[in-house]
């Protein structure tokens, strides 16, 4: 800790999270700044910036009462691990912990059991808080657990605690009660460790990333200055009117940042427990919500949703959609039926804490017809301002400008992880020659325009060639009878691999395997897009498409069960 | 200097302007970013970004060759002078300086010819550039700097080198041609200082404020962050397509930050020399300009130019205001004048790099009508995100937030400056119990903004009572008969000073020193804005009010030239 009276303060006063927790205090102390909607009893909960700071200063006291002990730069504090949804409990543990030196480790409740054990033990929690809605599954891995976790924190809206085999159990209202809320929050390191996030672990066990305090309040503030440059004029500027829900689980890679950047912000945050179809409409209906980071299956969910038309949306103008590639065929529909919302991309991943490029529409393209540039918009984009963001062949150097070469995404910058917890060898692998390796392949288009193409362990590799599958999931979504679609390699005698493509249609459509073919045809091949071999070789149509447990097509579920797609699949041969 | 490959580039990547430099080249290689006119021939130069960065990379080669040293953290590297106006030269050692590793000095050529020989041979700068119009200067100062400075380097837009004594002098536009246009940017430490910046010396020898990377960088993006929570239904969000023109002078505290904010966004920066009326006028209407920083003496000047009609300022939607308050009745008599146009206060000095209180429009204010509004824009404002600001009492106390305490600005904050070069002593004075103290008088309201009373050695002690000068000075400046007016204490036998005003009426005013008093009781003590006590006793109209190099009201000259005010002031005592 810091001393009190230093002019060193001046040139390394601390970048800490403390600092965004305090300005809505100072600014907005008597404005409602968290509203929170339980998604299964409908209840509201609101609280002035003041009182959700005052909840977060006794949270901070409880910590220090049940021994939670600060870090230090290189040294991370006792681990607080979450296993909760989106309330204002996990905002309050959110603040409470890193500010406090401690480390939040937001554990992603829809791993596996196995892995959900895995990252506890790993990560040496000592504390779990957990919402009443996940008592069964913490009491599933309770045996597993128990010897790492000293004590377990029970949230709910209801009093009391549940008659449960978890001891130690302590109830968090009732801690909270019990202390003081004021609270001197230490004069911390900039490096001192702020948060553990886990990878999903699609292909081995989950890595957890650690993040420092400068690095998340980093991100956040050039986020923000990316927003300054970026003049898309469909954009509607809102300044703190703006009225976020956090619809990203506040247990995937820090919300997105959303938990940060919106407190910083001052503006109205709302939370909505998990997503629900009908409890964001009510939530955008009765908080005026303008704007919401989804990943591409929400809005999947919203275009099928029948009862969509009954709500007044009219306030939602804005949607970041990342974890996953934006087809402009989904951004078509759900424009069509919510007009004045306006969705675009962007690319991160777990250890770049997350955000790293962005759509972004250039100056010279202000006055570009709408359809150009909704084709911008759904690009990728550009990298933020403060990053190094290169796309390199295989010896690491910088691919060609143009339409057809890939190569890897490797990036540095602030708020890329350090390393990993306790994994120094998967930390060299992705850490060479002082970059940070994504694995994720893209090309750089004549507009300097980064587009994501695939995972590296995606590419369909046909013959010496590679058919890049996001390319032609987002050109199958352009359809109009299509809902999802994605594309997977399958084994081939010939060219080792071909690409089977697995589509949902929209309710109630009627049209085939052949219709598919015959729009990819048309739409990429005619127009120059993709060559004729790229085209699938299969296509089957499911009811429901895999999806991992951050909403992302699951190819590794497809990879597994992989007879049962192929049975259902039609042989594409004549093409 | 750091080595190519390590993880800890990560969690350590550093906040360099080699970031900002390097960001519009990637972005808008081949679109016009700057534009410079000369002031004196009205011809304009226009350069590309990669034009510009090209140039900038010849530069920094010529440092080089010339045994132009890096620095390290706590050490500064070798300093590079300049006396120069706003030019594109000016521009490209803003960056080729501080990215190679030197220290960038921007000498104040308004300060006195011993204030300057006084700063560069404190400084001990080892190579100078300067203008061509300043050659005089320079080889005015030459004999009591030639031991100091080892080079001279001659900026003209016309070829060929003065006949001259000074010795060692080199040809800019020479230096670059014989140089490479690709340079390899070290990577530096965040911690490498970039510039020093001296202070007007007001009250004694000028101090030098040193400022590293990290602390500039911290700024930009601050403000720009700080940009994306305001909400002023007045303003025009251009994002990118902003045109700012810098008419602050480069040579004052990094031309307000905007040298480096606007490289970073990459928006078309357009220099006008130094200011000129008609350069600014003709400037506008050649580049579009929309944005500016100006003192509030710039307003005045432009109030008074009889040609204002005759150019097309439309494109002008913002003005922010800094280096004195902005007076409302300023504000309300240049924007009736050009509509569209939407003036804004804010408050920094030298030691602060230097922006850290701005005006700000609250959320609950959005739809307040704008004469409510106007009286937010000029209060001076909110601190910016990431800074900590208090206003104490003489124990260190904050005050409260009411119409009537005044206490004493302190900060603390990424880009507060750690210390002077080579002062111990005064860094003492002013950095106090983990604070830097201003030395400027302020209240918060009950709003919470803070409003700027007064440096504390310009505030009249009148018996136990303090007089708030710029209250009274943004008082009397409402008045539609007064174009400028300022309020300075002289010696009273009662009551130990009091208050005296001196105005400038606008052009052709026929009202009276009596005329300024009635307003002042009818706006101010009948409003409830100023006891009748505070009235000025003594009114003074002149023809010129002294300023300061940076067109602040000068108080020290006129307390010099006392008795020339006072001989020309009317008594009031009637009041």
């Amino acid at each position: 800790m810091a001393k009190e009276t230093f002019p060193e303060f001046s040139s390394h006063y601390p970048l800490l999270l403390t600092t965004f927790m305090k300005r809505p205090v100072k600014v907005y102390p008597n404005e409602i700044g968290v509203v929170y909607r339980n998604h299964v009893t409908g209840e509201y909960f609101r609280f002035t910036w003041m009182e959700w700071y005052k909840r977060t200063c006794r949270l901070a006291n409880a910590l220090k009462k049940l021994n939670i002990n600060p870090g230090e730069p290189g040294k991370p504090g006792d681990r607080v691990a979450t296993m909760a949804l989106n309330t204002h409990r996990h905002l309050e543990i959110y603040y409470a912990a890193p500010c406090s030196g401690a480390m939040l480790h937001t554990i992603n409740v829809r791993l596996s059991p196995e892995h959900i054990i895995f990252t506890i033990n790993h990560a040496g929690d000592k504390i779990l808080f957990f919402d009443d809605i996940l008592l069964r599954l913490v009491e599933g891995i309770y045996d597993h657990i128990k010897d790492t976790v000293k004590m377990f924190v029970y949230m709910s809206d209801k009093p009391g605690l549940p008659d449960t085999k978890i001891e130690n159990l302590y109830e968090y209202e009732e801690l909270l009660k019990a202390e003081s809320d004021e609270y001197e929050w230490p004069h911390l390191s900039e490096d001192n460790y702020a948060t553990l996030c886990y990878t999903t672990g699609t292909t081995g066990l989950p890595k957890g990333a650690m993040f420092t305090h400068r690095a998340i309040y980093l991100l956040c503030i050039h986020v923000q200055a990316y927003t300054v440059c970026s003049n898309d004029p469909a954009r509607v500027f809102l300044g703190e009117n703006t009225v976020p829900m956090i619809i990203t689980p506040l247990f995937h890679i820090h919300g997105w940042g959303a938990p940060f950047s919106y407190v910083l912000m001052g503006v109205k945050i709302v939370l909505p427990g998990t997503f629900t179809v009908q409890g964001f409409c009510e939530l955008v209906q009765t908080e005026r919500v303008s704007t919401v980071g989804v990943v591409p299956t929400i809005l999947a969910l919203l275009l099928e949703y029948p009862d969509l038309d009954k709500y007044d949306l009219s306030s939602l103008v804005s949607v970041a959609v990342g974890g996953g590639a934006l087809p402009l065929g989904l951004k078509n529909k759900i424009e069509k039926k919510l007009p004045g919302f306006t969705a675009s991309s962007g690319y991160g991943m777990t250890e770049t804490a997350p955000t790293t490029i962005a759509a972004f529409v250039k100056k010279y393209m202000s006055d570009w017809p709408k359809e150009k540039l909704d084709e911008v918009r759904v690009k990728t984009g550009l990298p933020l301002p403060g990053l190094d963001i290169e796309v390199v062949d295989e010896n690491g150097k910088p691919i060609p400008h143009d339409d057809n070469t890939l190569g890897e995404i490797v990036i540095r910058g602030p708020w890329v992880m350090e390393k990993y917890y306790k994994n120094p060898q998967k930390t060299a692998e992705v850490w060479r020659n002082g970059w940070f390796h994504t694995g994720d392949m893209a090309k750089i288009d004549e507009e300097d325009f980064i587009v994501i193409a695939d995972r590296m362990s995606d590419l369909i590799r046909s013959g010496a060639e590679m058919v890049p599958t996001v390319l032609l999931e987002n050109l199958a979504a352009m359809a109009d009878f299509v809902l999802e679609a994605t594309v997977v390699g399958v084994p081939d005698e010939v060219w080792g691999e071909k690409a089977m493509a697995i589509i949902k249609l929209i309710p109630g459509s009627d049209k085939n395997e052949q219709d598919l073919i015959d729009f990819l045809t048309a739409e990429g091949v005619d127009k120059g897009k993709i060559t004729k071999w790229m085209l699938p070789k299969l296509v089957a149509i499911v009811d429901e498409i895999p999806k991992t447990s951050v909403g992302k097509f699951n190819k590794i579920a497809i990879r597994k069960d992989l007879d049962k797609f192929l049975a259902n699949a039609k042989d594409m041969k004549s093409n």
